[in-house]
């Protein structure tokens, strides 16, 4: 059963991990009169605890979270999860009785790189191709450790010499993908449970180093993200995104029940004959949200009027659940 | 006689090809109080007709705008033109009867490329040096086949062989530009009738496929726009880029009375030396202001006192021309 | 005695040189309703005549701020110095009777390089390796004149020989960095002397000709700066950030009483393995504050609800110490 019933829905609590995008989720959540909880690694308290719409800032350690189960409910808490939480307290974060806002098997889902793929495929949506072994990838190809994360684990081999010498030298499982020539465009949309529709919020470009560095050649690349940049797409691009978007969450509502709930993402490259192709996708808030952190994004205007950010949206979201007693459509 | 003399300065509707910066626009005239009508094509009436900002959304053709003219004027619509919608509909835009919010005189002026050119150099500001063939021309050298449009059309050839070599296979006309060294910058201006000034409204990059992805060499350049990024200028280009725009519309007047009416763009690159030098222009609304929709520009918060977008700023001057009874000022 | 003493806390103007964040200091004061005084060389006052919320444009050339001390007084005023009003004025700007918003000794301080760099040493913060001869230098190395300044007077050398030929070539005192490999970011902070504490701000990456043109290789690289681009960083790291911002205010307080007052920047290198090497800061204002120009930037929200741009982060803070009859605590 969902905790989320037992909750006082004038009451609600929000709470994620102090990391990622936590300070949008969480400065929007106190704006719409939630109570907001960080759960921080030590190290990194006092930076939260300086922040006054920050109402509590708990201690977490990767193995802490099951322990805090029952003190999470006793505040109505719902978890905003995020990549990095996510990625910070592994499978633990899905055996949690806290409601978390979103679609918690997605998570467990994901963590197969094939069937990861495959909702991607299933939607209809370009994406690249994929070897399994360097001899018969073309290239430049893009070969990806199976913990990738964040940037690290990648790397480019733009010659076939270049990619038999890289996969001989990997311990790790890897996936060998096409590296599609063109420019890399990130989406974020917004599933509403509650206004019955996929929205497109916005996009962003990451800024990874070394990669992004701008003399190139002095070293071999690298694509650790260390922040992005706002992109305004191309208006005759618009239709399609959203119609991958729409797609994406049909295929995710066909397979893991029940189906996308707030935000996610696609990441692609757009090549020079406009086609998107997307090698790979979030199911969650995506850090390039933060690029509209408390400006708003341009594409929510559309549907609201004025800009709000990704934080706002979420907080939103949960306000008019419980408002219609509907926790429980927007939680797993 | 402009059909805008008959119209009810009270209800205003403001139409224009659903693409582009079509969203900017109605939602701003939305908010201004005027209808809005976006001329779709098929394929995209869905996704314009989920906003409920737009009021209308009629399906258009290439060849169809000639049979609407009448039911746009019975509507008091005045046409916002972009570049996707001069190409869309070609030169059957400016045989309209219906008013169109700007100079269209322009739109035909801008077909003849030597002409349009001459625009720039009768204002004084540095443009490229320009080649009719490759054997007198310097290098590196950007080649631009009369029609090229939205980045396609385009190719650099970066010495004499690759300059030769690539001309003697082109069938269509071309002109050949120097390729000028520093980095681009477009500049998004406003002249107003109604307020009898330039004013500077904002920049971007724009951002193109795939000569934009980072990793160079992998395959030739191709400078498809998929997209804009904000750019911020240094203050001290400021007084030197105003006047560019204001001797630009002062060249504009002599030559196509009555001049410049609304936004318009000078598109650069800047070198290392600081100058600016103009490689092409716009005299309408570039997608290249989507990067302020909803959020507004720092520059125009300068007039406005709150930063304000491209569709509020002309949703204002018409709001502004029907209050003073000048609609006729701003339309052609 | 700082002259401050005798203004009348309900009557400051603010002045400051018409360049470089001139227009959003200005806006952001007359909106806190202090009245606004622009210094301006002769050329650019039509420029700055032509916004309404500049009630003064005085003209100036380098040589003539002795000469407004007095009148500047009788007017209340305090100002504003930036990096460019500083390198305009030169040592005359910290001899004046007018008060300073900020520490005026600290920009005597920053005249000697290697003073400049010691601050950061003691602060704890990771700096790049510097050399005093090509022999000993490692590569790529960049090679920065003492006088270099908006990106001129710097160049890069990709191996010993090209080290050692241009560095044969200079008349000039220089110094060699390490060129660190990764990507550039600009942190933006504010010293509150009314709120004491560090807040960060904001986060830029400076826009530079030639080196961010796109095509690499057709010339050697430039780094003048043209305009800047906005930066979102990455959550994890902003803890880090903001220590080092907090250090570095430290090791200013310690050796250049009474420390930072207002804004100041690090500027920095982030690597792949995320370490982030700061190779220069300025003490006062940056231009890449403009990319939240009027829109307010994401991080100032996290401290006032709301974005706010750097200029209202000032007149916020000399508006607090005008009330609290404190101007003597944020000026020198």
């Amino acid at each position: 059963m969902n905790a989320v019933k037992s909750y006082d829905p004038e009451k609600i609590s929000v709470a994620t991990l102090a990391s990622h995008t936590a300070l949008q989720i969480l400065l929007a959540a106190h704006k719409h009169g939630f109570r907001t909880i960080a759960l921080s690694a030590e190290v990194n308290m006092p930076f939260y605890k300086s922040f006054s719409f920050i109402d509590e800032v708990w201690p977490v350690t990767p193995s802490s979270l099951d322990k805090m189960d029952s003190e999470l409910i006793s505040r109505n808490a719902v978890i905003i999860p995020h990549g990095s939480m996510v990625e910070y307290f592994g499978p633990s974060i899905t055996r949690l009785r806290t409601p978390i806002f979103g679609n918690r098997h997605l998570i467990d889902w994901e963590r197969n790189q094939e069937s990861k793929m495959k909702l991607l495929r299933e939607a209809g949506i370009p994406t690249p191709r994929t070897y399994s072994s360097p001899t018969e990838a073309s290239v430049p190809a893009i070969v990806k450790l199976y913990g990738a994360k964040g940037g690290r684990g990648y790397f480019l081999a733009r010659n076939r010499e270049e990619l038999a010498l890289k996969c001989s030298t990997l311990t790790e499982p890897y996936i060998i993908q096409e590296y599609v020539i063109g420019v890399p465009a990130y989406y974020h949309y917004f599933s509403s449970k509650m206004r019955g529709r996929i929205e497109i919020f916005g996009a962003d470009i990451r800024y990874e180093t070394n990669v992004d560095g701008r003399i190139p050649g002095l070293a071999d690349p690298t694509f650790v993200v260390v922040g992005n940049l706002p992109l305004t797409l191309r208006e005759s691009l618009l239709p399609k995104i959203l119609k991958y978007g729409e797609a994406f969450a049909e295929a995710v509502e066909r397979n893991i029940p029940p189906g996308l709930i707030g935000p996610y993402c696609l990441e692609s490259i757009i090549r020079d004959d406009m086609e998107i192709v997307v090698f790979e996708y979030s199911g969650r808030i995506v850090a390039g949200t933060n690029v509209y952190a408390a400006l708003g994004s341009p594409y929510s205007a559309l549907y609201f009027g004025k800009p709000i950010d990704m934080g706002e949206r979420i907080a939103l979201e949960i306000e008019e659940a419980a408002a219609g007693n509907r926790l429980e459509d927007v939680t797993t």
